[in-house]
């Protein structure tokens, strides 16, 4: 089996949506990443950093799910990431009320030695510079990287960004961030070249209208599942490229066609992530119910065609 | 073989798009929907108005795909039906120019006797009492009646839509229009009150990001082909309308297993549509080109998942 490493941050959220507000809930990418890899029983770890003010159950929670935390650095007299944000009416668009960078600010990240030579490495969402130092301290060139990243980055540290998304197999962003980082409307036009920069494989997430996955002339779609509700948006990206990067990393089959399944398992996953605020619905995610919402995402899908 | 009626506009278009601008083209939903559903050789009749300034080539066109068009009235001292429209950059929001109704101001439509007892009604896009009429008109109960609508009329004419709609098998509205119907913003839980107003199935048509078909619980989802360019919209929705009627009435199986195939094939059909300005698409388009596209329709959507 193979080993995974993911790389980004473990944070407090403070979340409003139409439906209520929390106060300071466990979150960032690393740990719905995490969360969502922990589906597959995959050879995981999470590197991050978090603050004396980190309450060891949130630790205790990934360690639980046979996340390796030894590379959660904790800094005893620092705070931890904070961010918050509250939705629209829509929860498709969202203000962000506040960002403590905090301990990010000075993470110097660390891939635990056994780790090293893990086949798939999924950077979350972080500065490009973090991400590149991770990708530089393996060992052995991984069968998959997968990189996630955001608009911010793409307006403050852009020729960073594009040095790591040159040494990267796969690339997942949102529809939005697709267009500013090539200047073209066309997701098809953009998608191409995405490609031409580096990545194989560029995964283009719409969020309630599904993800796309492109590989050269390849195109495959995944829907979002059509929910009565969607009560907190918070995560599902990662949990989206948490379930991509734990599905190939079970299966060891790094071909289109299994990529596909890589994108369905995915979208699976994200479709319980909204259900809840945080990664409440997460932590408590059985097998049994993801193999029958896969069902769902099949009967959604799949058709058999006469051609009239 | 089914026969299919058709009622809906039989117009001029003028179209500006960020790629061009058309003097006064053939348009209509009954056009487009005609033109769509002739890909499957069913007995197809479109019963419209137009006025003394219309083309005979245009009639010709219609004809010459085995339309009948019998029920087209000619109003010769009456001008046709003109709708002027610009698409902003995004290609999804359009601002209308103009809409002159002239002779639809006063259409009564008349089915042509010999296509009475026809299996398929597709009501267009028009005023609902014109709709009805149609429906009246029928000296059997069809298979199926397919419903398309807009939010003008939920504005200015609601309690007649509503009479109609609790007469069809299924509707097929885009999403803000299923917003508007039922004040719901959930696609899901707007699809159920529309289902207790009457319909059966409820199609919702989300634009470039697919159509949702929905029928008690079960739920099925086609996305629009993703493109490198979509040229002009217009007319999409109609053709995505007129193939799904189409097929239906070809093939004469009216389960949802095979109304997913209809919807596949509507999505396909219109994604031709929106490569060309107006009909140009559409009146060239062969057998063998929808063929190729349906693979890959295929390509984009089919998985053989793994349990992982």
């Amino acid at each position: 089996m193979s080993k995974l490493v993911i790389v980004g941050t473990v944070a407090f959220d403070a979340i409003e949506t139409p439906f209520g507000k929390t106060d300071k809930i466990l979150g960032g990418a690393a740990t719905f990443i995490g969360l969502a890899a922990s589906q597959f029983n995959v050879d995981t770890a999470v590197v991050s950093i978090v603050g004396g003010d980190f309450p060891q159950e949130y630790l205790d929670l990934l360690s639980n799910k046979n996340i390796d935390v030894s590379g959660v650095e904790i800094v005893k007299e620092g705070k931890t990431f904070f961010w918050s944000g509250k939705y629209h009416n829509d929860m498709n668009t969202r203000d962000t009320l506040a960002t403590e960078l905090n301990v990010l600010a000075d993470f110097n990240p660390v891939v635990p030695e056994n780790y090293k030579d893990a086949d798939v490495v999924m950077l979350g969402n972080l500065h490009p510079i973090v991400q590149m130092a991770v990708l530089e301290q393996m060992n052995k060139k991984p069968k998959m990287v997968i990189l996630d990243t955001m608009n911010f980055w793409m307006d403050c540290a852009l020729d960073e960004l594009k040095t790591v998304i040159k040494k990267v197999d796969v690339i997942a962003i949102n529809d939005e961030e697709a267009r500013q980082l090539t200047g073209e409307y066309s997701l098809v036009v953009a998608a191409r070249k995405i490609h031409d920069m580096g990545p194989k494989y560029v995964v283009i997430k719409k969020g309630e209208h599904g993800a796309l996955l492109f590989h050269n002339e390849n195109v495959f779609f995944a829907p979002a599942l059509p929910l009565e509700e969607v009560f907190d948006p918070t995560g599902a990206g990662d949990t989206f490229a948490g379930g991509f990067a734990g599905y190939l990393a079970k299966t060891e089959d790094y071909s289109f066609e299994n990529m596909k399944n890589a994108v369905i398992y995915g979208s699976t996953l994200a479709s319980f992530c909204v259900e809840k605020f945080g990664t409440e619905r997460m932590k408590k995610l059985e097998h049994r119910e993801v193999h029958q919402r896969l069902q769902q995402f099949k009967q959604l899908t799949q058709f058999e065609i006469e051609l009239a």
